[in-house]
Formats: structure tokens, sequence, C-alpha cells
């Protein structure tokens, strides 16, 4: 299992790309796997292949949209020693903070 | 005003690095900046100096618990033309979702 | 076309991970995409998919060797408005110093 | 001593972003550290602190010619078991394929 972060960045389409993050989350949620956005990335929990697989629809959108040019970064940690969930740093901080 | 998230990865201390987290957020709680923690970094609003200046601290901390070799990403978003918030993206969000 | 710029950190085992990094540009070798490895990073020519589909490979290289956590992280920067190859930002900086 | 890799991208000022690049040049080469530039970042060796100013005054490079946002991102490895020079890594590779 791995969780990744993934930002995707339209190049030369305006200083505000606020409105493809709303793209973003539709596609993602066209797609069974768990994920959070926050200000600066997609978190999305799956299985590698499956990740790469959802990265690429989400690169897709701003060039559908008329980006001639994107950028996109992903981090992906996968751990093949335990099952991973989106949520279990925050869970291993408040039982930390609960001792 | 800029966002930042930062991803703290201590090299060659074992798979499980999450006792670290705890300190991370010890040490961001300390500052006065605004943070949220998800499963893959830190999420912190700030000036672009303040921002690096946590960030120096952070990237400290595996050091100071044995680790010889750090490795640090940070992704800076600084904007001139509007003030941001942690938050506004998933506002703009929800503001989308009513309409 | 696109350009990526891939960087594999196998986790918990060891401080030195210089060995692997043989086997990465052996495994590039295998492909007939351009590339160039750097101190930080390997540097991949290639369109989007061939590029996921090689980081998808080189990412199995440490989980072989007896990692059991491996985090990869990729930047790609795919453009449709103009061909690019590697070594583009280098020729156009010798252009410009020779002016 | 540390190894960074840095990509600066101007956001909202148009596909091409080639010409901020000599001017990023021109900026290290007042510096005395070590770099390389590649078609996807630059590579920068010195010592942690002096990494993050210089990164500060280039981060401060499209603000000056115009753009209104900036994202940059940066990825520090920092060992503190052993003295890394830009160039190590394909020395080491280059050690071996003779082997």
């Amino acid at each position: 299992m791995a969780i990744a972060q993934v930002t995707i960045i339209p190049i030369g389409v305006g200083s505000s790309v606020g409105n493809h993050i709303a793209k973003i989350q539709a596609e993602l949620e066209k797609s069974d796997l768990e994920f959070e956005i926050n200000d600066m990335s997609t978190v999305i929990a799956g299985e590698f292949k499956q990740i790469l697989e959802i990265v690429s629809r989400l690169h897709e959108i701003p060039f559908k949209n008329g980006a001639m040019r994107v950028i996109t970064n992903i981090s992906i940690d996968e751990r093949r020693d335990k099952v991973v969930q989106l949520g279990d740093k925050l869970k291993s901080l408040t039982i930390r903070n609960q001792k």
C-alpha cells in the first residue's frame, strides 16, 4: 500500500489556478481511492499502480482546459511491512498527546 | 504570504519514522505559524523567511535524534497578488459545491 | 513530450544508498529513453506514459534489494507547445552567454 | 555538507520560462557555491544555511521580473557522516562500470 501527494501546476494560464481544483476533486471522486485535498497538494491512498493511473488522469485536466504546459509533482511513499491508511499519522499524534 | 509543504525524511534509522512527527509538531507549536500535519507532509502558512527559519529547525530534529543523514523536501508557493491562508482551497471547493 | 526528474529513496536500509544507483542506471539503459543521472536525481526525457512506466520499474529496485519502504519523488514537466530534449536549457544558456 | 536540487517556477507569466534561467545562473555565480544546472533543476552543494540563503535570492528573481506568484521546490540531502561533493554519484558509477 502506498500514500502519495500530488500537485498539478498548470503553467502559463494566469496566476489563479483555483478552478482546476474542483475538476481534480471530481476526477478523484470517480475513482474509489481515499483522498484528501489540502492547500498544497492532494494526498491519495492506494496501490502504487492505481496511484500512477489516477495521476495520469489528473495531469490531463489542465491540458483539457487549454494549458500547453503542466508540471506535476508526485511523492509516493510505499510500505510493504505494514498496511497504511490516510489519517494514520494524525492518529499516532493523538495517541501520543493523550499519554 | 506563502504556503509551504515540508517533508523531513531521516535516512538509515529504520523503517518507522513516526516518532519524529510528534517532535515536529512540538517544534511548530513553539512558533506562531499556522500549520497542518497530513500523512505526507506538514503544510505551513507564513512569510517566506519565517518558513525557511522553521524548516531549518525541523530539519535539525532527526540529527538530534541520532540520524546521520536527512533529506528535507520543501515546496513553497508565494503569492504577492493576494493574501492566502490555510484552508482557502477547501473553502473554495465548498463554495463551488454549494452552487 | 515531457522531461522528468526522479529520486528513489530506500528507507531503513542504512545511510549509504549508493549501490542502488548502478541498478537504476542498468534499468534505464534497457529502455530507449534519454536520461542523465546527477547527484540528486535522474532526469529522463520521453512521453508521459513512458516516463511513468520506467518510474514504476525504478521504484521496484530497492524492494528487490530488501527494502520494505521506498519513497519515490517525481516531477514531470510536459509541454504540448514545443518539442523538448535533454540539454535544451543548457543550450539556451550557452547561446545567451555568447551574445 | 548538503546537496540540494532547486526548481523555481514562475506562475502566470507565460509558458516559456527560459529567460529566468540565465538570471539564476548569474545569481549563483555571485556566490562561491558549486552548482550545476540541468533541464529540471539546479543542483547546489554547500552548507545547509548557505543553500537556504541562496534559494531565498533565487526565489526573488521572478518577482523582480514581474511575476506575482512563484512556486519554489527544494530537496536538500544533508549528510553528517561523510563529506559530499557534486559529481560523487557519477564517480561511483564510473568506478563500478570499470570493475
